[in-house]
Order: structure tokens, then sequence, then C-alpha cells
């Protein structure tokens, strides 16, 4: 029996919307957004989308109303009031009430502000500019959206069968990953892959499938929306973001080195347990971790998102001791484009010198390297930063260099700033 | 949106019937069944299904309960008017009104007969005794449920997604092998596949991927519900089934020999045109060709069903050939224990010198070697064979000894008197 009532309305959405909700974003986005609500409501940013990997030629792929209708669409979506009393009622990281009602009353009325659009050559340029809170909200949609646009275009010209073939072999791979995964008896692993993944459905059910076949290994989503509806936690704490933006409104060189410590001073305020986890690497790991102040070494752990994992992990590990701290007791999370192979690799190594956790991106939601003709849904690297704050271009250095974002002279002063040394090019997958 | 009415009807089902139609057959069933209606109404048979792959213990498998629903299910079962007509209208072969009328009004009142069920150790007992149109029946849906209760027997205990995954890898391997397939240009290749087939549904995906991913190279299906529902061509002629009983109702030495050639003869009276394939092998293909009379030299072509099916191929080929006809314009259908590889050799070896037609069966539609734990869910050899009529017990030789049925004593007066000489024995794999 056919449904015809359900017939009739799904042929009535103008659109198929890849983002219908405003929580379907990561969950460190919110509790970003509370700390800058509060504090910098009035810092202007200017947010840009930008395609490293150059040969995916997007704007020959999917169709400039195509991106317009999406982002319209999600330009009128509203915290829905169960998504609200979510927000308000849960218990996140063991605590309750992590959202206060200044927050919550803003958020209930928020709406996403305007883009620019344009086409330049074989590419899009995508910018947002506004208030830092609002502007904000667009990284995680936009790149979901760009990601998604590019997989039905690709999706668009193939049989059905082939489309089922195709979804049966990332369905099967996904699955040996995780039986590889279901190995390693004290493994924490969460799903971060909500910006970079091929479809809201498949991060979906690579969720599910990571529920099942994990069990109590699988620890969480960083996407709101499927924590909430798959009652898993909601798992993130801050990003580069916010370093990025407090350097660029640094007044001189003395404030800029300075200011990654002053964001954490204000998560120190703004948050505690396991949401004071260091994202260390910035401008360079080994100088922030240097130069940091005593009461850090306290934290609960720290995110390893560029250069060499081992290495820096190890750096880390260095650091506790120096400052009287039990690495054992320390929350490492790996988080930089892993796969199977390099989780296996870093769990042998760490898992019994610290508590040690994953957070799984792109090849766990995105993973259709091989699948089409052409390898023409590869993932690839589609980023969205800060690029500028009150008029102040932004830079990122992060340990490995072909992260690097900024003004070429501006990358530089920051490399003097902060004694970046040489460091060790790796090569950028997704 | 949940259709209410859906679920609801699902719900009132006792059961989840395997086979639903008196139509989801092989098509050469119903042929034989108007030849045999028509001229053998009176003979009693009894058929009998045997497991050959004693180490599945269909009995610690499948409940006792679970098989005898199904059977009667099966036993509530009438030609719908649809079905009726789809028979009565539909052309078969190139050729209108296949089925007369006389045999369609019975045909419409038709149900199955008893069957007798019996556990045995660990497996069953499964008999159908009465008149042989009606009895004979029973092959087909016979094995469809035991195969099936198999299949979900194995895969109750699983977890959704673990469920998903195999039917996902089980999707990807298929489609390889059309992939494949498709290279050969001229291929002409039909699914025989429903008696020993993982499930309906999953026969009824394969045949759809087939349909996608050949196009004009697949011909059609052997089950006469998805002919009809997917629009496709019903293919088959006839089986062992007649040569069998036939023989089995010699009365002695001198009429035995001359049996498998009064099937002929009466197969010739009733159909014409590409129905009119011979089906050698029940006593031996070489003896079998040696003795036949001249105006077989005639018929359309050859099915391969046991033995080396290159050897066999060549023999016939020689024979036309001594019988002035060109092989060019004649049909050979191999249907053996087929997968790929076997296929890609025969069509390299025979598709210029005759006309090619493959009948692929149980490794298209129960490919699940190696995709459960323990392999338990490979296919296994069950077959469901006349073994007496009229009292007297029916003998199979084939040309591989492995598939010999009957006792001892009439298999070794049947060797005798069809002069059939040493055999090679080959595995039989389903």
């Amino acid at each position: 029996m056919t449904d015809i009532a359900t017939r009739v309305y799904d042929h009535a959405w103008r659109i198929d919307p890849v983002v219908r909700s405003i929580l379907d974003t990561d969950f460190y986005k919110l509790l970003m957004l509370q700390t800058v609500y509060r504090r910098h409501a009035d810092v202007r940013v200017k947010f840009s989308l930008i395609n490293r990997t150059t040969s995916v030629p997007l704007a020959e792929l999917i169709d400039e109303v195509e991106i317009r209708q999406q982002l319209d669409h999600i330009r009128g979506l509203r915290l829905t009031r169960g998504e609200s009393t979510w927000l308000r009622g849960n218990t996140f990281y063991g605590k309750r009430w992590m959202f206060g009602p200044d927050f919550m009353a803003w958020l209930e009325d928020f709406r996403m502000p305007e883009y620019q659009l344009e086409r330049k050559g074989d590419q899009y340029e995508l910018t947002f500019e506004g208030s830092w809170p609002e502007v904000m909200m667009w990284e995680i949609p936009a790149l979901a959206v760009l990601m998604e646009l590019r997989s039905r275009a690709v999706t668009r010209g193939m049989g059905k069968f082939e489309v089922k073939v195709l979804y049966a072999r990332a369905m099967t791979r996904l699955w040996e990953k995780i039986e590889r995964l279901r190995q390693l008896p004290d493994l924490r692993i969460s799903d971060f892959g909500t910006r970079r993944r091929h479809s809201f459905l498949w991060q979906d059910w690579a969720v599910q499938a990571m529920m099942e076949g994990l069990g109590e290994r699988f620890s969480g989503t960083s996407n709101c929306l499927i924590a909430m509806r798959r009652d898993l936690e909601a798992i993130g704490t801050n990003a580069h973001e916010l370093p990025m933006v407090y350097a660029a409104l640094a007044e001189d060189d003395a404030a800029l080195a300075t200011a990654p410590y002053r964001v954490l001073e204000n998560w120190h305020q703004d948050y505690d347990g396991n949401l004071r986890v260091i994202l260390p690497d910035t401008y360079g790991t080994r100088g922030f971790l240097e130069h940091a102040p005593e009461w850090l070494a306290s934290w609960t752990g720290i995110r390893v998102d560029s250069g060499s994992p081992e290495e820096n992990a190890e750096v880390a590990i260095d650091w506790w001791k120096r400052h009287g701290q039990d690495p054992r007791e320390k929350l490492v999370i790996f988080s930089d484009g892993l796969d199977v192979d390099r989780i296996e690799e870093l769990y042998a190594r760490f898992h019994d010198r610290v508590k040690l956790s994953f957070g799984w991106g792109t090849l766990l939601t995105n993973d259709f390297r091989g699948l089409a003709p052409h390898d023409a849904l590869a993932p690839f690297s589609l980023v969205c930063k800060a690029v500028s704050a009150n008029g102040r271009p932004t830079v990122k250095l992060s340990d490995n260099p072909a992260k690097a974002l900024g003004p070429a002279e501006e990358i530089e002063r920051y490399k003097r700033v902060f004694a970046v040394g040489a460091q060790q090019a790796e090569p950028v997958l997704v």
C-alpha cells in the first residue's frame, strides 16, 4: 500500500533540504556561541568558505540556484520548541543547565544572517559578514550544503541499482572498519563528521551503525540533531575560531602573544570538567604549552588536531609530567584526518598511557573513495573559517603549514610572535 | 509519516509467507504440467525432498511448525484472476495461447495436494504423493520454502545493521558479477534461480539488478510471478522429471531404452519453436544422442545440465554436424552450477560457434558464501524429485555420478540399458 498522504506531502517540497534544523550543527558551535554571545556580541567578523581541493570544480558541478535555495531554506529555520527543550533540559557532559536562560532566549529567536554567493571561475565565493555570534553559525551548515549538493550532483546521473550498489559498497566498507575497531577493548570514539559528510542521511546511518557495532565504545556524536534524535551524547568543546578571532583583535604583538591564553581564561570561567579541553595547535603546540600559565595544566585534556599526532601527544604528556600532573588522568583526543589504520596505531601507543578518545570525521561520514567513476565522490577539503574580525585579518598556523590560513605577511608576524620554527608539512586529505 | 493502515495490515498476517502465488514457480513446470495433465493425469507419483548437503542440519535450524505453516499457506493459494489472464493472454516465446482452455480451466481450480512432513534425525523427510499433475507442482515451492526458512533462521539472530551490511555485501558481490558479464557483448542470460534462492525478495532484487545492469543481454526469468510483475520473458522448457517418470513406467528394458525419446515425441506434438530444447543427460548425453531419431536433430537446441559442459556441448555440435545441421543455427543453453568464471569461459569458447544462452541459478539468487559467521548462509544442495511412478522407483543418472538418484540395483540396470560407461564425478556445489 502506498501512503498517498506521504507521497503528496513529499511532492509539495520545493526542494529536498540538506539542513532542516538549527541543531544540525556541531555541539562545540553552541558552546562557543554562548561564550561569544555573552562576551563578544559586538565583534564584526567575516567568514569565508574555501575549497582547498581546487581539482573539484564546484561551480561546474552545482548550480548556483540550487545553493541559494538551500541557504535560503536554512535562513528560514528557527529553533523548534522541542529542540529548545532538549537544549535547556538535557544533561551535557554530566551537567544540567549548560545553556543559560539569557542565551536560550536569544537562540530561540535566532535566524541565520545574510550570505554573499558569487561564482569565481569554476569555484564559488561564499562569504558571511556580520556580528560574530550570528555569522559563526553558518560554518557547519554551509559546509554540509556544499558537500551534499556535490554528492547529489554526482549520484543524479546514476541508475537506480547503480545507486543501491554505491551505498551497499559504502555500508560494507564502513562496517568493516567498525568490525576492526571492535577489536580495541578500551576504545572511546565519537562522530565528528558533520561538516564534511556525504549527506545527512548517510551520517545518520553511520552513527547508527557505530551504535550497533561498537556499543559502549561509541561515545556520541558532535551533531546536536542526531544526538537528540538517537539519544546519544553530544560531543565537542571548542575550536580554532576562538583563538583566531581573539588574536586578530589583539592591538599589538604583546597582546597577540597572550591572546590564546585569554581564550582559555574565558573558557575556564564559562565551562568546567570535561569541557576544559585545550586545543593548542592554532599557533604551534610546542610554544603554546611552553608559555602556558600553570593553571592550564589542571585542565582535563587536550585535542590533537594537526601535525604529527604522536609527537604532539608526547609533547603534551611531557608537559603534564613537568607540571606534576599524571598523564593517565588526562584526556587526549585525536581528531585530525583519522581512519582505522591511524586509530589502531594511536590506540596501541597511547591507550594505557592516557585517557584516550578519538573524534572521527570525514572518513567516517564520507568515505566514498573509489566508489564512483573518476572517483567523483571522494571527500575533499572544504573549510569555512573566520577570515577577519573588526576588519583585521585572522591567521591560523597549526602544526602543519599546509593548513595555514591568512595573509602571508601576517603569517610571518605570527610565526615570529609565537616563535614557531621549522614545521613539517603533511598532506591534507580532508 | 507512518502509514498506519499498512502497519496494521502487515501485523494481521499470522506468518510472513515465503510463497504467495501459484505462479511463484518455474515456467517449465507449467509447460510440463500441461503435457502431464493432458497425457498422464492418472499416473500416481511420489516426490521427495532430499538435502544432499547433510552438513546443513535443517531440523536443528528450522522449527517443524514453521514449515507446516508455510506449506499450509501454499495449500490455500489459488490462481488469481489476474494471473490467469496473464497465462491466457501473454505471448510466451513469441507465441500466443500457449496454454489451452481445458488446461487453464483445470489450473484455475487447482490447489496443492497434501504433504507428509516428518523429522528424521537432524533432517526432515518431506514427501508428496498423489496424481502426477498435482504432486509435481510442489517441487519448486517446497524447495523455496526450505531454502528461505533456513535464511530466516540464520538472519534472525543478527543485529539490524549486521543484516543491512549482509545485504550490502551480497548486493555488491552480485553487482560486480553483473559488471563483468556486461563485458560480453553477445551474452544472453536468464535467471534460473527460483528453487534455491536465498529468499523471494532477494531473487526479485537480483532480477531487477540484472535488468538495469545487463539490459537486452538479460533475456528473462524462469519465475512466472516475477516475469509477470517485472514484464519479462518467462523462460524454461522441460526437465528431467519427464524422462524419469516415463522411464519408471516402462514395462521392460526395451521400453525403457526408448522412453526418453517418447518424452520428446510428446513434446514435439505439444510445443514448437524455441520450446523444442533437448535435455539429453538424464541417462547419459552421448548414448542419448547416438540413438536419437533423425527428426530430433531438427530441434532448436540443447540444454547442458551436468557433466563437463564443454565436452557435452562439443558432443552436441558433432552430432548436429553429422546430421547435416548447422550448429551456428542451434541453441546451446548451459544451466549447471554456473558462476561468472564459468560463464566467461563457456562464452569465450562457444559464443561464435552456436547460439549461446545461460540459465544462471543458485549463484545468481543465493550467493551468500562467506557472508555470515560459520558460512551459515552458503547455498546448499537441496532437491525435490520424483522418486516413484505407479509404485516403480525412478532413476536419474545424469552425466555426473554424484547427481545420480534411485535404488542401486535400478541404477545398474539403467546403466546397462543405456550403455553408460565410466563417468567422471564432479563435485555438486549447489
